[in-house]
């Protein structure tokens, strides 16, 4: 007898623990492959701690194969699925040829996305909290506004640099703001020119009370223990936008911030919305038993999905499955028994849970929890907080391991190392009305393309007294400066409303030229119209950067 | 009476211990601060082991400010030296405004960097191994390989991702392949579809032995010890070149590998090579003070440094400062004390020191060492070479952290965690004549031009019969799909002799073409050039990615 091919598509609570229950109930009889575009799994609730350093990146994270040591796991992005011929198409590796992948059983457990979209210069100024990368950055990131505190002259930007944001005040944000508020006090010490008294934490939750999960009085401890500890807590206002250096709030405040991070913002997987399945609260609508109707062996389970906990639901939200990791450890598992019972002819049972309850982490070696109808906080809801993590870690060895590290960390001078990462080579910057772009003296980094909105440059020579401007729109260029050999800008470019520009680091931009020497041709013309000819004064000069273009690599 | 400015600049051996001594000697009398690029200190010969996830990365690398609690420690990029006005101009954060920092007396203690330009495709292909990052880089990588490995079909690939070599058989080389060959075979049991015989470690070194710099009899031992573990040590032979999926040798030999690993090439510091200085042999000529003539106040110590031992040292290398860690560690402090004896009008002494002997690691609890000339290879030698690096940290509580980690993770089960990074927009890529570049059926990732060599481009389309050629020589462009809606490649490209190409990504060749309009005029004109227009068989099509680009961020 050929076994049955049962693949899982997702890595998280859901598709682990159902791919490791599918291998156990279903041994001999299934094969069982679970496919993740990590190869590892992410203890979620504990990025904020990797961010702050408080524990190891490895400890918060288990690789798949070590989680799932009888099963196959492929690490590959998943391109899309074709439920007529029943397989996933996948790529894998640096070789991008697609792989197909034959299922008789498909289980969708790809959780959640975020798009930030609706808030305008979010999706590219905040920092999200999804994935561990995002911890490392935000770490980076952290560490980098301490070290550029501490030796920058001007108080405007060290001000900027001491705001740290969250926004959106679920569990996720509100650990989050803890944790960073934790790292910024432990490293302290080392940065001899920050006082205490210049650094500032926000929270900002558009609902009435942090942790809207929670109950009230439990939420009420949360938020006086945040602000005993320094964090502004903001309610009832929502986030409007942001730049490079703000947030504005939708009162219209503006807060002035190098450090913005969004837990909001939560939407479908985007290769699940592409689908064509029906789709209900941006969730893929199943049956009581998790089938996902419309196509043959087809299941949806975890926050992808939306699996009704009786059987008219309708509207009411409280009559699905809420999208927790207790949900989606349970839901795995039921999942695993009805793809064997089905298999076996057996009849299948519906998904049925109730909550145990919930635990939100504060830092400072303080939680909250309601478990079981019993409320608790301070140090011992932490302690069931990190025990309940502990108890998720396979092998008594990988306990021990992170139990020991953890007690060595909260010993240990906060990690402030600082890994640096480059920045995209091409981005979106939003601008305020009034922002500076770049002043003269800047070192150039690279080339302007307005997207939207406009811009006023002004370049005043203090030694012939000559005065410039000009305004640009959309589709106009400035800081053509990249492809000089000078180094300094020379003009002040200032936002005359609420704008965005494509930026193009140097080195690509020089990469680029190269590639089209089309952009010669049209960079002589643009000199020529906008600013008069190259000989005029303030043009940025003739094509001297073609010297550099024709070095070969 | 207002204290003397000392800048060092460099946190490496040098650097650091100077720093701390010039601080401690000059307490009140000096005002001292360490600029580096980084915030941290690398004991660079540990960074094989945080590539091989033996140790953690934290282990290997000490914040300076942890380092140095006493001083001002600035994390910022050094962009010049006007020895003139005695300032050096910085950068630093995000905001690009060149700092000038006076000193009075300032040391130079950059180090060396790398370049691999001497080898054709090593530089675009190869990795190297002087930073964290790059640790961090090659365990990603590998593990990677790894993954892939695992699931692919194609034999060729496959044996590309299980060759791993290193390239250079000094120190580092010699670890980083042990190290590397350490955590392949600890990972190996979470690769089911990999077999031991399936994978092959390459060492490849120009000079005829292993270890130049030891004593021959040690060198043999580590010989030994590497190829019983399957390691082949290559002697005698150079690399010529590299692409992403081979390498080549000096006597012809071809080994086709994903992973280069390239320890050679050391070269001046790009800054202290543009500084004007008296320079030999790549490094800054010293008098046996270690003061560099011709600037007031100027000193330079550590790898970038060439400080005479004796009087007359003409061309004997012997008569110099060797560039170890364990030099630059005396040059410091003795560096420190004429400082200050130059500051109290005292007399300055020479630098003289005799090398206590050195130490390699070989992977798997062996090293081999020779100390004050006894000769010592195994486990004790491996102890040893450890407990050198726990005397250098600094502080009990450090020690003891990264000595309970240590024995905790030589029980654990390695992490595997693939921490995966985006590859950079625009990158050159080597090729080796008869090389493809793509394939029909592989996924669109991005654009190419033509830097050097030709392509032949062919394709057949299978239902009409029809057939395409053409030839692309320096300057051409292909895989223009990137800009249709189209996601698989219709086309075989193939170098038709050793080639090079510039490739930019899909994302920012679209942002690209949305900041210059005109590129789609070019692009249209050259689709009827190199194809005859958009409505002939094979033409890349019209051109709809107009929509693509129209929406906005």
């Amino acid at each position: 007898m050929t076994k049955k091919k049962v693949l899982v598509i997702g890595g998280g609570f859901g598709g682990v623990f159902a791919a490791k229950a599918l291998e156990k109930q279903g041994r001999g009889k299934l094969e069982v492959e679970l496919v993740n575009a990590n190869n590892y799994f992410v203890f979620q609730p504990l990025l904020p701690e990797v961010a702050a350093s408080s524990i190891h990146s490895a400890d918060a994270v288990v690789p798949l194969r070590q989680l799932l040591t009888r099963l196959q796991v492929r690490q590959a992005e998943v391109m899309g699925i074709d439920f007529a011929d029943k397989k996933v198409i996948v790529v894998q590796g640096a070789r991008r040829v697609p792989v197909n992948l034959h299922y008789d059983e498909l289980v969708i457990a790809l959780g959640t996305s975020v798009d930030l979209n609706r808030f305008p210069g979010l999706p590219e100024h905040a920092l999200t909290m999804k994935d561990l990368a995002d911890a490392h950055r935000l770490r980076t990131h952290v560490i980098g506004c301490l070290e550029t505190a501490d030796v920058t002259d001007d108080p405007e930007v060290k001000r900027q640099l001491l705001t740290f944001v969250a926004v959106g005040a679920g569990f996720s944000g509100v650990e989050t703001i803890a944790e960073v508020r934790e790292l910024v006090r432990r490293a302290l010490k080392y940065y001899h020119n920050i006082r205490t008294d210049e650094i500032r934490f926000y929270l900002i939750e558009y609902a009435n009370r942090i942790l809207p999960t929670f109950p009230a009085d439990l939420a009420a401890y949360a938020t006086q223990r945040l602000t005993i500890h320094g964090i502004e807590v903001l309610t009832g206002v929502g986030t409007k936008s942001a730049t490079g250096t703000a947030v504005e709030l939708t009162d219209g405040r503006i807060i002035p911030t190098s450090t913005i991070v969004a837990t909001i913002g939560n939407s479908p997987h985007p290769l699940v919305a592409t689908l064509g399945l029906d789709m209900k609260w941006g969730r893929i609508k199943t049956d009581r038993f998790m089938r996902a109707p419309g196509h043959d062996g087809l299941w949806a389970i975890g926050d992808a999905a939306l699996i009704p906990l009786a059987d008219d639901p309708d509207d009411d939200p409280m009559l699905y499955a809420t999208q927790t990791a207790q949900f989606a450890v349970r839901e795995g598992r039921q999942l695993a028994a009805n793809v064997v019972a089905r298999m076996n002819g057996k009849e299948l049972k519906p998904f049925a849970y109730t909550s145990k309850g919930s635990l939100a982490s504060l830092g400072m070696s303080k939680a909250v929890a309601d478990v079981y109808g019993i409320k608790l906080s301070g140090t011992l809801a932490w302690l069931l907080w990190r025990g309940f993590y502990l108890s998720f870690l396979p092998g008594f060895q990988a306990k021990l391991r992170v139990g020991i590290n953890w007690l060595v960390n909260s010993v240990m001078p906060p990690n402030i190392v600082q890994i640096q990462s480059n920045p995209p080579a091409t981005r979106y910057i939003h601008y305020r009305k009034g922002d500076r772009v770049f002043e003269p003296g800047m070192i150039i980094d690279g080339f302007y393309t307005v997207v939207k909105g406009s811009f006023r440059l002004i370049i005043d020579n203090a030694e012939t007294g000559e005065h410039f401007e000009k305004v640009f729109g959309p589709g106009d260029h400035f800081g053509e400066r990249v492809l000089l050999s000078s180094s300094l800008r020379t003009g002040l470019v200032v936002a005359r409303e609420d704008s965005i520009v494509l930026f193009i680091a140097q080195k690509a931009f020089t990469r680029l030229a190269r590639a089209f020497p089309i952009l010669d041709v049209y960079y002589k013309e643009y000199i020529e119209r906008t600013f008069g000819g190259h000989d005029k004064a303030f043009a940025p000069g003739s094509t001297s950067h073609k010297a550099e273009l024709e070095t070969l690599p």
